[in-house]
């Protein structure tokens, strides 16, 4: 019997679908044997851990951050890789997937080669790249992309909005088009941007600066029509796409809507559209800009129809669109010298470290999800769409030995003071949570455990993904 | 007393709500009084008219023709305001609203003025005009369009599609909202132009060419997007808007929900897409050519739809979107020489003369609509929706007397030879119908009885209109 | 020429679909001539009645009333045809409806003789009657009720609650199969009588006896579910319904859904849930007793959703479900003594007299709906529907000259002490409306003026009704 | 290390979210151990059984079969408990889950212990009960029910239809606020039987008697109406129900609809509603017999819809409904002799033997579900939703080895020749399908291989389950 390097004992195990009791055997940095009782003397295991009174989960993947992504000139994203990986795993994610913006003019190639040389070595979690289209020449897509995808870059994301980075109709058609021939899947950043520019133009002429403007410059009708042309767009193609961060009802029902139609439309949401409100941006003095991200968080009604869609399944996936910036800080603008009105704000919030707390506490602990669905939304489904499954998003023999050890009952209060990213500030600062990561496992080496970091930067490796296929979407 | 010039005797009076049997009295090409019994003895009337046996409704509106438009070079529409007012006073209209199209780098009042030059002394019926905003700079929007709104031209129309005509969402919400503050109503022809030329050009690379790819690359998703993209962009600006040329159930459902989100949103349909299917362009030679407008007609179970609408409310306007151009005539292009593709057939056809008998004799004759609301959708709710009410739309004292007698029990069969249009063809050539105008009176003037002209052009006046309210709504 | 009897001059006149400024020529009860200037003089008319400056709309019908109507041993209803007829005229109707309850056991012609006798020469205004049937023997579906249609009783009401009243699903089915046949329009009561027992039982065991339990033991899924089973019970015989007493946004929806399936399914609503709430029934004391009617009112939220349905056109018809009982009075015992639970207050609260003027205010007035749509929900619609037209619900010539006179300007606050009804209370005391009944005009003879009576009872007449058919449908 | 006693080797393990390589160990009749390379001789297995090429999932659970029940006098069911389970190993199945039939008059208790009889000593595979409810006297609702609720009956079934077995809504209110309390979970058969008898007697006034007739007179709005009804007398007791074999659309709709009103609300299908028309009950001479149940199948239109309501998660649920009676037995009654009406053709078609293979070939096989919605369907959810769960229901270390070995390149026709049930025709008979059952284990023991019993009656054993809970739901 080949002994094993690693056994997880006593734990509760949790998949999309199942709960057991059982023990993890690990070797190689791979899930080999799941049984009822691993004794590690008959198994020559090194390493024992005790996950009794835990819940161990498949490593978190975090389909939707942005890690040193450049914005406009001189404001600078909070997160490189080696910050953003680090807070990654303090939050109980074991893969993140960044983007990599092609710049206009640039191939997407020249992008990815430039973002894995600033990954490269520097992670603490494993990564993989999605590709952001913002100039979708024939070279791009009839060459680049069926190229990358092979590659292992099996999936792109479109903006409907952003000055520079936004796509018209017919080049999204065109890129959705590409995308279904090489096998890409598309996520949709879904706002009107031309509303948006209109509404923000009326503010600043009536004097409307402060960033509570930026969430009435936002509305719903701007997220929904651009949901539905997104949807409608891709339903002239024939193929899935992925509407990202999606904030109301309204959306939600053009999802439903897409669906019934015929069409595979997966649906995200995030932690700020369940427990954050616009209200949160008309905060005292500019502290409202820390809660400036796009969509902009809405309402408690809204928030409530968001978590209806996490239970009934018009929501596949749970991220975090981590997207941090400083608001001290002059590069991180958040509160930038001399500026007067909302639009200068950048756009995003971090929260990579905290989103899986958050909905574990105000999903699991009390009572909206299971742990099957938590398990499925944070982990599962990522790791299915996008193209990681089965080697990531599971507890399964063959799967790589990506465990987050959960202790349900710690209840901890969210401090900036304690966090691991490179934000100076949380949106979510005092919020109160029950049930947190108390260890990260990746590929069977403990990362992280009871707060404190367990490997040098370079553990975390780049993943090639294969492309998404219809059969196996959640 | 004072004597009435002209006595409608024994007609069945219908209006958008009423009926009944009572003569019409006339003077000074008003109704003045409507009576019980008035004898013309009583009245010293000259004229008197003999209704007995026929519906007497308001003079038809027809709010949506296209008269003496330019289109691409060499392509002439094959009405001017003579032929095509002539055709509708046999049709049973009294009133036309044609376009004042606005060419690039014109401003709103030449076009104006340019119509008003080719209409002035050549009109069998009233007409007014829209006003198409192609060119919304601030000089059209903010000093010609109130102008131009004060002087009488309540309404604008916007296009999605058409190179050259269509406007992005951003001059849309422009043009929205200075059609909010000078009180013009917005029509709006929605059709996602991007998705549009993206399947055309992906048919011609197929070689799918004939006429019938007219209908494949202009689907279903593409008209409801845009309709819903416009109700949404209306939605942002606060101001009600007319979705023109409604072709199935799709389209509208974004009404209809537009509507329960509090939107005021009008909708139009049209006999094409009552009575011909896509399968009318799959007709032998270049004969599908005939059948070409956009939206297309669809299939039989959305001709279904589009009567649930009328019957229903979803639609208020009925209007023929008359449009005509000649098939073997070089300049008519409909047939156009050495041309190979579809997309250079003009997209129109007529329909002005047809159009109130087909919805009598499919509708009222039929069963599926009664005379109420056939007098509501074909005369009544234009007049109100666009400004002419209660000078035009109904039989009242102080009304005018635009009055047209319709023969209920006169069957026809539609043929091109009988008609009176400009155009070579009619797309229902040999449809049967059951109702007939058999005599249209302009302001107390008989200007067609019996199948014959009776009055010299320039009878037709033009008609200034006030703004559309709300509360006039139908 | 003839001389007429009665001109009402310089009034606005306004019909379901018009409104113009002219005189009205009455002549042996009837309109005979609508003329923009019928000076007295030249007509010989004895009465000349001036309405300028006033609004003259068709007399107000009130199809839904219940007088003289028998309930639970020792309970009266608190108006017999003499004051509920009265206090019809000054609230500016000159029809209503009121029904012919059907005793189990009790023929129906039986029931309709009784109530005829009830009403012989003690009404103010004309009267036509509904059948209640409760006791569908073959005899009542199969011979009466032909009888009773061709005779002028041309529709009948179901009730899918109240012991004693109550029909099984079969019996309605049974019974809308003979409506169908014999012409008869079907009214219903929708409310699920088990789950209102189910719920009324529970509260009780819980001591919840106090008014504002009527409210939370009739919720809204027991009006959804009984109006979406009488919908489908129509939809299998294929025979229209009217919803009646429509409350809640939930219910609107089933009649909507029931259209779009092609149901010919109409709608009513009424005062009570466009102004009241069920906190009206939490009063102090007993009070909230003098809310208690079926279904309750719900809150302001399903107050905005009935009056999106009556601008939308899910409601047709506006009615009072005028129900009175005496508050104070042993008799009237919607303050029983002894009483200990609301299941003993009688379900009913007046409001023909206050009904017209609330809606007036706070629909025309307040610009929820133009006063086109005023006439068609309180008079138009009932004759359409009902066989009264086009003797009555318009002014035209022919039609009876039944005619209202409104000051749009008048405010008033409702008292009961100004009212006329037989009620002790009224629901709507202190209530501040804008607009006012101020001429009542029954067939060309006016009953009331200023606020007095100007008729002795018998003057109100009862009036045969022709089947509805669909094509008269509003 | 204990021994195991067994070992599968080489197969794809399924579970409802993730798919494997690996071995399996068992040992006393659960699995121990879930490995990459179990290799026989280190753990001392007698027995290993290859799997290699196939697939394991796990035993499928069919949650609706009827076994042994009592119908109308003299017409017997055709499977009693031997037969019954012996066709369900054959058909994939390790659990079936019969009902227990309350007779009226007799107590819940009275019938568990009469079915326990007949079920002792007889069954190839587990079985566990619900309890139909015809008789919910106090007795039964305040303390038999809690008390079988408490020794592991964890569900109960009503009817809204059957003479002899439906219940008022009063009764089902009644019935569902005990459920509520005691933990059981209601299934619920919707159509509406007055519209049956309604339409029954009509169709036989006329001559209708033919098999066809069946399904007219049991049409969509019967069914749809049900439907509504349950989910909102569920809705007014605040307690989850399991709507089954749900035949169309419209009824999805609702199930929808309720689900969007927050009620939780299970949705269930079964093959006949997927690959049977309605035609198939005109089949020559009384051969149409052979496909009466209830509700009937529709058409193709409404067979999509329920493969939409698979795969988007409408439905929960996939089971058999397995009813069979024999056709040409006397005792079986599908071809009664001397009888004229389809009325008296016993409702129910065999299928437990051929719907997993069905719902594989037709849904895995061709595209239209993965193998974990096939699981979920077939097995997870089941054992979830009724309490069986972790015991059943999964492969997990803990959970008894209840596996089955598909061979998804097996093509097979369906032939009765072929079948182990105790009917004398199959409704399939013909149909082609891909992917076949090959082996069966129940709790570790082969009962079924090739096509082949291995097991005597008496392997399958009785559970008991627990109460369904809300989070534990799919």
């Amino acid at each position: 019997m080949t002994p094993l390097d690693t056994i997880i004992r006593g734990g509760t195990i949790v998949t999309a679908s199942d709960t057991s009791r059982a023990d993890i055997g690990i070797k190689g940095g791979r899930i080999v044997m799941i049984g009822e009782d691993l004794g590690p003397d008959l198994y020559d295991a090194p390493e024992v851990i005790d996950a009794t009174g835990l819940i161990v989960v498949p490593g978190g993947i975090d389909s939707h951050v942005h890690i040193s992504q450049p914005g406009e000139p001189g404001v600078v994203i909070a997160d490189d890789f080696e910050s953003g990986t680090r807070a990654a795993i303090f939050g109980g994610l074991t893969t993140v997937l960044p983007f990599c913006l092609q710049a206009k003019g640039q191939s997407l190639r020249e992008a990815v080669t430039w973002y894995h040389g600033l990954a490269e070595g520097n992670c603490y979690c494993d990564v993989s790249f999605h590709l952001i289209v913002t100039d979708p020449t024939p070279q791009a897509l009839g060459q680049d992309l069926p190229a990358l995808v092979a590659d292992g870059y099996a999936s792109i994301k479109l903006f409907m909005t952003y000055e520079g980075m936004k796509l018209s109709d017919r080049d999204i058609l065109r890129t959705l088009e590409a995308a279904k021939t090489s096998g890409a899947l598309a996520m949709v950043h879904a706002e009107n941007d031309d509303m948006i520019e209109f509404l923000r133009d009326g503010a600043e002429a009536r004097g409307e600066t402060a960033p509570k403007y930026h969430a009435t410059t936002r509305p719903i009708p701007a997220e929904r029509e651009a949901t539905h042309r997104a949807i409608a767009l891709a339903e002239v193609i024939g193929t899935p796409i992925v509407v990202v961060h999606v904030s109301n009802r309204d959306a939600m029902e053009e999802i439903r809507a897409g669906r019934a139609r015929g069409s595979v439309v997966y649906g995200e949401t995030c932690p700020q559209y369940l427990v954050l409100t616009a209200d949160d941006m008309d905060r005292t003095g500019f502290d409202g800009a820390k809660y400036v991200c796009s969509p902009p968080p809405r309402d408690t009604a809204q928030q409530a129809a968001c978590w209806e869609g996490l239970m009934t399944g018009v929501f596949d996936l749970y991220s975090s669109d981590h997207c941090p910036y400083r608001f001290e800080d002059e590069q991180g603008k958040k509160r930038p010298a001399g500026v007067k009105s909302f639009r200068y704000v950048p756009n995003g919030i971090p929260g990579v470290e905290t989103s899986l707390p958050i909905l574990f506490s105000e999903g699991v602990s009390k009572g909206r999800i299971d742990l099957n669905r938590f398990v499925a939304l944070t982990s599962t489904n990522h790791a299915k769409l996008y193209g990681l499954y089965p080697q990531k998003g599971t507890i399964a023999v063959g799967s790589d030995a990506d465990l987050v050890l959960w202790d349900p009952a710690e209840t901890r209060t969210i401090r900036q003071d304690d966090l691991h990213h490179g934000a100076d500030y949380t949106p979510y600062e005092g919020f109160q949570v029950t049930g947190w990561p108390v260890r990260t496992i990746l590929r069977g080496k403990t990362v992280m455990a009871d707060g404190a970091l367990r490997a040098d930067k370079g553990v975390g490796r780049y993943q090639g993904r294969t492309p998404h296929h219809r059969a196996a979407a959640p």
